[in-house]
């Protein structure tokens, strides 16, 4: 009967959990968990906060007791403490402070990823958040009720960040938005990260990019941040959401080798390169499908397909992560913007050659009540034709979400631009078109290209 | 310079002629059309007689200047009466009655169908009113303008028949919808269709199943309609949609060799028997990318594409159709029903042993507010576990039509259920789940299928 013992209890942790007692019934699983959130969608804080989930359980994908009843040992508040890969144990710190030393056929480290907290003076003051983790969030939480603040200052720019203010401002808050980089949202090409500004600063958010916080200091009952170009401003709240960090410590100390970003390597198994040690989530680098190399990319969706694969192995299997085509989407207002695959900085960045193309698409047939504009921007090879990805923004409630998974889907399948003409999508005319914006736009890139370039078809 | 002619102007010639004009902008595109509507979009015709469109010349793709402006020659209400392949002619009858004959290089027939006017006593009354194309709508949007008919029967309660119940019902007209087989919309399954017909009942629309309509009679100064178990209605208005037929004629009697449900016979490439002749759209057997075999499916979105290759190819290309995989989507008052693929009786009928697995799903996190739930119907080959296709039914604004697409691609590629898990999708809270909906029905598919089959993973 194999032990199987999960350091984490978020997407990763849960994923293998479950997929390890469906494979193998006999298999018994001990979930290590740090805190007492086990399986919450971290991706909703912004949502909890924001107050639009009434309360933060609400958050849980799962409950412990759903968790319990599929006969995982959830051992809630127990922090990992060591790691003896040659005798096979786990040593952990109980809520009473007490050790004990889990014995493991097989590991799972899903260990997540921490935040970043920025090296300046006063990041440490009272008022000022980090958030990645149910603890934070529930920190803010207490904070937001006793002390009401008035306005909040985001440091960072990046999908946390974008989604924070707009959390905010929908409580009430005056709220500013400070990114060092030129644009915000740098998963977006620049020009796409300025348009989901414009929507934040026409929601009254101010969004000021290119511009460093220097130091925050204690002002009356308040905070007062200070930046590069002169930037002052009072904030009753300062929330730091500059990106994350893998959480490898116990692992690295055990000999699990780490790789891009200090994120623990491994193979497409998951496997680390210590016996019957895998890990998943936002502890790992991750096998990006487009480029065929490691990168550093932490999300939930990868977090739980890698956690999947890792659960069956670790029982037993032998399935390998099909890799990431870096998907990704968020809603912010009323604009919906979605990625998948590389963009022009991207595919630069991994040594190809890209040609991207914008087009602008009515998301159903303009005759029917309703149509909004979609701009897509497909990027492909000059040299080949081949699709490397595709940005699409417009109104929420276009599909433009789904629309992307189309692209994702060729891009797991390695397909040309061109290729995207022959997918047989579904049209009626109150939500589509009989070419879907996301082939009209392929057609709008091939014929660009072929002009450009000189080309045959 | 190669003089292409094109009879047809609707979705097949339109687009064969755009796409022979941006690959050899030397090519002579000449497009005879029977009507005065090119390119209009057939499947909007219920918007417009619903009211929702106002004008009918909005349902235009393109107005005829645009298309000429493509340097595409447009002879409107020309008819094509003859056609000598030997000789590369086509005759054409002129709007003044005179014939002129047109040399022809390439040729391709893009006839399209015709409505089947179901063959019982007073089909042809005043009245009574087929519905297919642009001729048809105009002389029923007159009947409207001039009756004002209190209440419709509609004969047939496929895609057309469901869209025009709630098109005239959205008018106020009283409608009821007759069907000859058990359920409406046999393009799904019955009990799906029986969810598509509770929607329409709740919207007050009468759908009577397993109902064949024997005679309509004159009444006063409407119709009495007289079907199978002593069913007797009067109806101000009879809508007769069960469907269409290739039209053949010409290309039949100069030797094109037609197949099943007499539509021409085509290879992938779009050519016919016949030297230079080219077919394409709802008058071709469509090759179906899931079965490997030729079936008849007229699709809007399967002509656009096998015309588009088409006139590749009529201009010296050699691409070949990719097959349609059956993809098609409705909108019917609050709800969406999509499916790709083969369902159950789709699948036994090729030759293949299905299994069909339901899951229910909320379209994204339910602690975000706005969540409704989708079923989706998940087919797969037992022997094989290979993808087969999928019904998903759910409310309107729940990208129910694009989720059916990552279907599609996934088809396409000719994927197994499980490797839908391995796709990267989208995830944001307000609009999926970590697991996007298909991919945790994808999941409940293999755990039924390796529990039922008693196979490992």
């Amino acid at each position: 009967m194999t032990r199987f013992v999960i350091i984490g209890g978020s997407d990763a942790g849960i994923s293998a959990a479950l997929r390890a007692r469906e494979l193998a019934p006999g298999c018994e699983v001990t979930l290590i968990v740090a805190d007492r959130f086990p399986n919450f969608s971290i991706c909703g804080i912004p949502y909890f906060l924001s107050g639009e989930v009434a309360r933060a359980d609400d958050l849980a994908h799962r409950k412990a007791a759903d968790i319990e009843a599929q006969g995982i040992r959830l051992l809630l508040e127990h922090r990992a403490t060591g790691l003896d890969p040659q005798a096979r144990l786990v040593e952990v710190q109980r809520p009473d402070g007490g050790r004990d030393r889990l014995p493991y056929d097989t590991l799972l480290l899903g260990t997540g990823a921490v935040s970043i907290r920025p090296s300046l003076p006063g990041a440490d003051l009272p008022g000022v958040f980090p958030l990645r983790w149910m603890g934070d969030t529930l920190s803010l939480a207490a904070f937001l009720e006793e002390h009401r603040p008035r306005n909040a200052l985001i440091i960072g720019g990046g999908y946390i960040g974008m989604e924070m203010a707009e959390a905010l401002t929908h409580r009430g808050l005056e709220v500013t938005v400070v990114e060092a980089m030129p644009s915000v949202m740098t998963t977006l090409d620049p020009d796409l990260g300025g348009r989901v500004a414009a929507e934040l600063t026409r929601h009254g958010v101010e969004v000021l990019t290119g511009t460093r916080i220097e130091a925050i200091e204690p002002d009356g009952d308040g905070l007062a941040v200070h930046g590069s170009g002169g930037l002052r401003r009072r904030a009753d709240l300062v929330l730091t959401v500059i990106g994350a960090r893998p959480e490898t410590s116990l692992g690295a100390a055990a000999g699990v080798e780490t790789g891009i970003a200090g994120a623990f390597k491994v193979t497409r198994r998951m496997e680390t390169n210590l016996p019957a040690v895998y890990a998943a989530g936002d502890c790992v680098e991750t096998w990006h499908r487009v480029t065929g190399t490691h990168t550093y990319l932490p999300l939930g969706t990868t977090s739980h397909k890698q956690g999947r694969i890792a659960g069956e192995n670790a029982v037993g299997g032998t399935r390998e992560f099909q890799g990431s085509v870096g998907t990704q989407s968020v809603r912010l207002f009323d604009l919906v913007v979605a990625r998948a695959g590389l963009h022009d900085a991207d595919a630069r960045a991994a040594g190809l050659s890209p040609l991207s193309v914008d087009s602008e698409h009515w998301d159903h047939k303009v005759y029917y009540p309703g149509a909004r504009r979609m701009l897509i921007r497909i990027t492909g090879e000059r040299d080949t034709g081949r699709l490397l990805g595709a940005q699409i923004i417009g109104a929420y409630g276009t599909e433009v979400s789904k629309r992307v998974d189309i692209v994702a889907a060729a891009l797991h399948q390695d397909m040309r631009v061109e290729d995207l003409n022959d997918l047989d999508l579904s049209y009626t005319p109150p939500l589509s078109s009989p070419w879907d914006p996301v082939q009209m736009a392929a057609q709008a890139w091939v014929q660009h290209w072929r002009q450009g370039e000189g080309r045959g078809v």
